[in-house]
């Protein structure tokens, strides 16, 4: 009994509060642990592909370093516009032309999601993918919500749960997935290691 | 000018933290008024136009209070299901029977808006529904569900920002307007009122 109770340990394998937040939300209490990965080292040839090479290459990193039964969740995010995988903006110009290009049109959220129980060593993974349908901030908007800061931090330099809200008209799919972690993705994934989410419940 | 920062002053009138913590996240800090309306006593021919009316009898009860020049929001959220209009559950067993009858099919979460500006008495409302498609889990997971207490608390006894995000797959529209306020929309009825979102930043 003590296995049991030692596997519903949550490792979330991300620095990202967005994703911390989530979890929390659906009643979920992870420790975290950021992975040292060199996300620049890794490539793919989709923005799909990448997004789940980077999932797996954290939570297999974390999962390494830990002695005890755990469950491990890494994720990673990118936007594609155009068939190219758009991470954080570098500076202030490029969120301002991110923004003036991508307005009025859609673009696909994918995230990466890797599940390691490292009690037996399985893993589950997928990529979940939302579109999401831009709004039409005006000029002064844009350079407003630049001016904030924000999307400087964020991969594709927007938020749905931050200031941009209100310029992003609508999606089809998950919310969570645009965040920065899928929970009806993470169910299932965790269900294929015979995981039921309620149970992890704090 | 002091007619122009006095009308930036934001009043949400309702009590739902849900709500609150939206407007929050995107950089907005409204006061909180609860209006005295007797939800009971307002009926309408379809759930969209209940959401409607309820959302502008509370903005202009709020309104009435208020002796300054503020902008009031009120909203008000039903799902949909069927043709039926779908409110809190009464109890556990109904929450329990909601949710097996739910699973696996889709609603509309339809909210009403309002905002008055009292300044000049000018109002623009309208209503944003947004498709949610649950998902399927099992008996022992609405269990644990019901018995949390969340789903009592809540319309259409669901949450796509607490324990039962992991049990809706996804939706089509916005996600703000299933937790209870559409910020796309409030961007827009605001534009009708000639004041940018972007203004009221905290």
């Amino acid at each position: 009994m003590s296995a049991m109770t030692d596997r519903r340990t949550l490792v979330l394998a991300s620095a990202s509060p967005a994703r911390l937040g989530l979890l929390r939300q659906a009643g979920l209490d992870p420790r975290v642990i950021v992975s040292g990965v060199d996300e620049d080292a890794l490539t793919a040839t989709t923005p799909a592909e990448l997004a789940l090479v980077l999932a797996e290459a954290k939570a297999t990193a974390v999962a390494a370093e830990l002695a005890d039964a755990e469950l491990v969740i890494g994720c990673d995010s990118v936007l594609e516009l155009d068939g190219r995988a758009l991470g954080k903006p570098a500076d202030a110009a490029e969120a301002l032309e991110r923004w003036r290009s991508m307005r009025g049109r859609s673009g696909v959220l994918r995230t990466g999601h890797c599940v390691i129980d490292t009690a037996n060593g399985r893993r589950a993974s997928a990529t979940a993918s939302t579109t999401v349908h831009f709004g039409t901030p005006d000029d002064a908007e844009v350079a407003s919500y630049v001016a904030s800061g924000e999307p400087l931090q964020v991969a594709g330099a927007f938020t749905l749960d931050g200031r941009s809200a209100p310029f992003v008209d609508g999606i089809e799919g998950d919310h969570g997935n645009v965040i920065g972690l899928s929970l009806p993705l993470l169910r299932r994934l965790l269900g294929e290691l015979d995981v039921r989410i309620t149970d992890l419940w704090a």
